[in-house]
This record gives C-alpha cells, structure tokens and sequence, in this order.
C-alpha cells in the first residue's frame, strides 16, 4: 500500500490542500465562545461515559468538575473512584436511590429527584465550576418527576461560559431546544443479546 | 407532584415489582464473561470522549490502560494531560501526523498508521493491560491505510479477557461483524451551525 506513484501523490496533496483551504475558511466563520448546554440520549451505550470523559477534558485544563446523579445511587462508583483521585476539583453527588423498580416507591422516588435538583442548582451556581454533568436528568423529566419548565429555564439562564452535559433516554423536545449540542447514541449491536453478561469495567 | 393516593402507590409498587421480576430474570440468563470488542462510530460527538469514560471506569477498579491515537496527534491533549495523571497505570501514545488534510502527505499517513499499529499490537500483547484504546482506526481502515483483514483478525485474536474500543467515523462492516458491543453517535444539533467556534475543554 505505500507504493505512490509521484502522480498519485501529487494528486493526493492537491486534493487535500483543497480541503484544508474549505477546512480553515469554516473554522475562522465561527466565532462565538459560549458554554454549551449538551444532550447525550437514545438507547445506546456511552451517555453517562461521554460525559465523564469530557470531565477529564475540563479536569485536563485545570478546571473544576460537579456532578448530579439523579437516578443512580452508590453501586455505581467506578467512574467515581477514578474521577475523586483528582481531590476537590471533582464534586460527586450521587443522589439517586437506583431505578425506579428497585425502590418501588414513587413518592421516595420524587422526593429524591428534588433532592437532586436542589443539589444541582447549587452546583449551577457555584462560579469556580467549569462542567456540570445532570447524569440521567432526562428519565427524572420523562418520568414528571420534576418541573420540566422550572428545569429548562435554570438551564438557559446558566452562567455564560458554564457547560453542562445533560444524559439519559428519551430528552424532552424542549430541552433538545434549548441546547447547543445534542448527540443521540443508539444501539447498533449489544453483547447482552448474545448471553455476555454486564462486565466489570464496561457497565459497571 | 408529590401528593399520591395510596392507590396510585400501590399501583405502582405492583408494577415495578413486575418489572423487576422480568429484569432480574434477564440479568440471570447472561452468564458468559469476556472481554469486549466495543465500536464507537457514527458522525456524531462523543465516540473518543465515551472510550476516555470507560479508561476511567477501568481505572477505577485498578485497572491498567493502554492508548494508541492513529490519527491525532500531540496537539489533542486535554484528556490526555487529566489521565497520565493515574502515571504508569496509563499508556498513550500519540501516533498520528494529523488529518489527512493537514498533512497532505499519503505516503507519510500511511507510515504513521504503520507505526500507531505496530505499537496497538504491543499493548494488546501486554497482560498487564485491561483496556486497550484505539483511537480513529476506523479513519485509518476507511481509506486503506491498514489491512483490514490483519487488523481484524488480531482484535479477534485478543486475550480473552481483554477489552478493546475502536473509535471513528465510517466502521467497517467486517469491524462490526467481529465486535461485541457497536454504538453509533448521531448528530442530532451541533453549535457549530450557529456558528460558535469549538470551545476549550468541550471540543479541545
């Protein structure tokens, strides 16, 4: 495969310096620096995990990092003992209490969404944060268990250069308004239909 | 919200517990252990930032992590920076020259593609690694810088308890066929049609 002819090759540097030309002219029309208000939903994998991995983007430019989750409780902590290794520059509320057929128990299951909420306006409001992960925000919304209104609009009146990622499934259409950038990941192909089982490092 | 008859909470009690019978009855079917073969593709954002998500899941359950970028180079650090953190528990290697479009240079991309794969094969032969990144193959599959028919018979090959995650645009359907677990990122909004520039920390 790396047999150019110099004709190939010339060909191939002319193309691409054609493409960088469109590249850098796209690049310089945007100008606005704001924070992002992101969505990660659908049924596919890798909702809550992108989040975290843009933590480590924000983490690796000096900043700091709060998260809210609003469904999932303390079993899920992976993430969560690789990202406190980073002191207090990460702030970690798990205020879920599991799924909502573990707890089996709507009125506890509102009342800690509240709980979450309350915790996430706090973090939405505290200047020295650069991200706020609302991990799994969108099934307490799908579900009525909070004001969606009230919700969407602490959203749009964040701090300026504040980003925060929003996950889980099924996003209301008015948050999917509200935000910049909205990514849906859907499902392809999954072990767990092949009798693979949820393994430790990748589900949990 | 918050003011539910008894009714409506023993309705819901009865249908949780439903559904978690059937639950618990799935999880019990999947018995198989094995590490993973995980494909993040698609055009959307988050398919390099959920594979970092799960290098830190890995990390926190003690886990040794082993990165190869194929296409990006030393200028894409951010999360880089935020994981060598962990120290010797991170390998990540930085082996690409840049886009196609940058570099201009065929030959020259396929020689870094050459050299990025030679060092994959090194840390898919480490047994001291759980999780093994790469980063763009499919970019570097697409346009036949590699041999796919090699590339997938070593992933296939993999120690059987070894996770991989192959990222980029444009999967190849023999790369699906062998994998385990397949995400497509769909780009639902983006900022950059409002023209806002990628920001630090989100896109960089």
């Amino acid at each position: 495969m790396t047999d150019l002819s110099p004709e190939e090759a010339a060909r191939h540097r002319e193309k691409m310096a054609k493409r960088k030309a469109v590249q850098d002219a796209e690049v310089a029309e945007k100008t606005l620096e704001k924070g992002l208000l992101i969505i990660h939903t659908g049924a596919g994998k890798g909702k809550s995990t992108a989040a975290f991995g843009l933590a480590l983007r924000i983490l690796g430019h000096g900043g700091r990092v709060g998260v809210v989750q609003f469904i999932k409780g303390a079993w899920h902590s992976a993430e969560r003992d690789a990202l406190t290794s980073f002191g207090d520059r990460v702030e970690w509320h798990s205020m879920g209490e599991g799924f909502t057929w573990e707890t089996q128990d709507k009125a506890r299951d509102i009342a800690a969404c509240a709980r979450a909420w309350e915790k996430a306006r706090e973090l939405l409001a505290d200047p020295s944060i650069g991200l706020v992960i609302l991990d799994e925000l969108n099934i307490a919304l799908r579900y009525d268990y909070l004001p969606l209104e009230a919700v969407v609009a602490a959203l749009r009146q964040r701090r300026p250069d504040l980003h925060v990622v929003v996950t889980g499934r099924n996003a209301k259409p008015e948050l999917i308004e509200a935000a910049d950038l909205v990514t849906e990941m859907t499902l392809v192909k999954h072990h767990f239909k092949t009798g693979v089982k949820a393994q430790k490092g990748i589900e949990f």
